[in-house]
């Protein structure tokens, strides 16, 4: 068979509707994570007709004062939208000169509010409503963006990083470092 | 004023979360159509933050039995998925060799489905129930995805294409184009 | 064998200059088909050397009064200039907010004329002259730009797209789009 | 006025065709250079609307005998059509490992052939005929595709480079470079 | 003045070699910071020649047992090589589905051994030796890769990130928190 | 296996930090060839891991009054930074109009000076003393930017360009271009 990007390329006379659409039930709400958020992402991997396209989505569900933590899309920008409850939002802006440097910029995101995490940065959402969950739909510049959420990188990595660097990384005292790296470093993209 | 990609391209120091926002009412019903339809997009034109980023996000109202009519995307793929409703939808490929010169694609998509539609072919959706409406978000892979209805292009251009032209290229008289380019071909995009 | 973007990659010692070749004929008259034309287009599917490398050319044969009906390049943008005779040609803008809205750009081209479509926007050729026939050499920004001849699409889909979506979508009766659908939609690119 | 890329981009207002067109003559014979060549290029610089598109066109005389001259195209594919006449064409490929290493690819083109030289690389066009002219189209994969002589930038460039480094890549005495360099090295492309 | 990308495109007859220039000293050793590195980095707001070209080099001092902490390049690859001493150096993987999960490729390098770090994956180079400095050269795959060191962006952000979104984040007390937030994040890029 | 870009994609189980590293041995001097250079380039055939990354990274060594003669990248732009002796640079530019056709811009470059040959332009460099090597460290941004040596290229080519071509295209006589042509070509990038 013939691949294009490491995915199957079908021959044309094979290609049906089915390849272009998944049954995601992205209307259903998901269990979350230990950090109170789960993103269910469609990409490359669940429509194999978006290959070479450029674009997937995702429905991210939040529990109550949960959060989707600090992490970076290395492949892609993201554009989100509220559909349920109330999100905190925000990213830092990279290493640039003094006075802009690491410049967190954030906004409270309201149903139907629209915000943009450019390619690459930092960035969280958190639902600030102790008693209500919230939901978004994000979609993302990329057919594949990847996902590296900081602490789990960081932290909980296979093998681990050496607590030598990371002590000095973040400036504090070794056994800070291994507690960190003890802890469960659930997923929340699946 | 610095500007890049024909956008003003803000000195760091003046960027603020506002720059990557828009209260865009994306929860809220839009008034459709005379075919059916409202697509509220929210690109670069909305959120100067998109620029360079390749993405834009929409959201389409379908009227009972309304319709987000034949189109195409220049610049970009669009990936939807249904938030309310059921929507028959479809593409067409191009010209390729017989036998998968302009095959037509399609699916009924319920809630929480998502269906891709790649970049530059005809796609249309439908909303087939007669009661209720149908409600979906679509995301582009383009900060300026452009949208051509094929209907008001050809036929409700200004000034109009030659009815000598489009008689022949749509075997028709010249009268029932003379016809079709008498109606009001309304937009469905703000 | 090794592939590259869905090609064979050949081996470097195995590539010869036939490879970058085609006795395409591009100087000998095509048989134009119902609308008066054809496209000869020379592509990667013809000459493999082609691949990754961005751009295809091709000769395009009008009859008296023929054209080369409304399509689309979904994957780039044309040049054209006249070696024969004389073309009437337009493209229409896409969905721009009123007064901008679909305009109709058009231009008669006279032998030695160059013309610009920019990448997905609709367009066509036409042939005013009753008596000779008219000749062009265009190029087109992709390896496999593809055509979407917009009759063809629309109505002449295999299988037909439902008459109930297009009816509306056109303001015309069912029994409009049903002749229309009953059309033989022979395509001109060969 | 907003530029993008360099380039003025009208207000959409503005734009009319005679932005996508230019009358470029090239059907029309050119006096040819001292090697024996014209190079006529249509490119963003005759036509504005070219601007973002990535594409150009290009006439080509050849006089008995002449040649347009081993170049490379920095930023271009180039694929060519034989109108009139008969070439001798070729590329050589870049310093791969043995055996593949400079291998120099050749062809004969007549009327109607077509034939690809790769981005980058070094390639000419040569009319064997001592009697007649030739004439060919030629596209390229960018609105400024870029031409080098190679000739003309080692030995015409401005100032003159020094003969110590040439006299030793060429391995050639001093006295033949010095030589070189008093040529009137003229450029073809117009 | 005409600008491209953001910055001055310079009037052809004004272009000279010191636009592509710049006296860089980067055989020279820095002052490291107080996670014991530096990073001189030469992009294009230090050479105007490179807008468009999409590289940049960079010169990295280690002080013995300092370390560039863990960061990403939101828009490059990252190419090393080391000139002195001996560095320790790896990435982290993305979210992949397990087994694959937040892998860490790690590597002892010598001098003259050459080192990829993925774009946009984070990374870190240590110096193991405790008396010796290390020096390295590294090339990035963009004209304006950016640097986001995760600790500066997560902790030492402009203004701070909320300590509850962080300690839930990072699973540990609010006061462990502010004790980093408190720190001096001092940046290592310049 | 699966191969993206031609190059096999490893199964992420199976990847690990060898194919993100070469023990190149960069700090080694090389032996020089002919015309005193020799470049010892890392790309993607050298580190699987580089692929779709785009770049990679060169020591060039120059003898005593050795060159790294006329040549171009084809697919890649250069950034060169010196690490021990002095280089006198230049590239020329393509055929513009004049007064800017074929300009030759040129520096001296001493240890630590940083300089940028863009894309597709001829350049060298030249270490004007008689008595001390040079090395540089170079990057160029491509994970395979090729190399082509002018001379080469032009005179050394398998099989050879016609002598009747070449004596036209460089003002010379045919025996001059036989004595080219004789010459040992020999290649300093390994």
């Amino acid at each position: 068979s013939v691949r294009v990007n490491g995915f199957v390329c079908k021959n044309p006379m094979e290609v049906n509707a089915d390849n272009f659409f998944k049954a995601a039930a992205l209307d259903k709400p998901r269990v979350t994570n230990k950090v109170g958020s789960n993103v269910t992402l469609i990409n490359v991997m669940q429509i194999a007709g978006l290959n070479t396209l450029g674009i997937s989505i995702a429905r991210i569900d939040y529990a109550p004062l949960g959060q989707n933590p600090p992490h970076t899309h290395p492949r892609a920008t993201e554009i989100l939208t509220v559909l349920e409850g109330t999100l905190y939002v925000g990213f830092v802006t990279s290493n640039q000169p003094a006075p802009n440097r690491n410049k967190f910029l954030s906004k409270v995101l309201n149903k139907g509010d629209v915000f943009v995490f450019p390619a690459g940065l930092i960035h969280f959402q958190f639902n600030p409503n102790p008693h209500k969950p919230a939901i978004a739909i994000a979609a993302l510049s990329s057919q594949n963006p990847g996902a590296i959420t900081i602490a789990n990188a960081v932290f909980g990595s296979d093998p681990q990083i050496s607590d030598d660097v990371l002590a000095k990384a973040f400036q504090v005292e070794k056994n800070t470092i291994d507690w960190l790296q003890a802890q469960f470093w659930e997923n929340n993209h699946n």
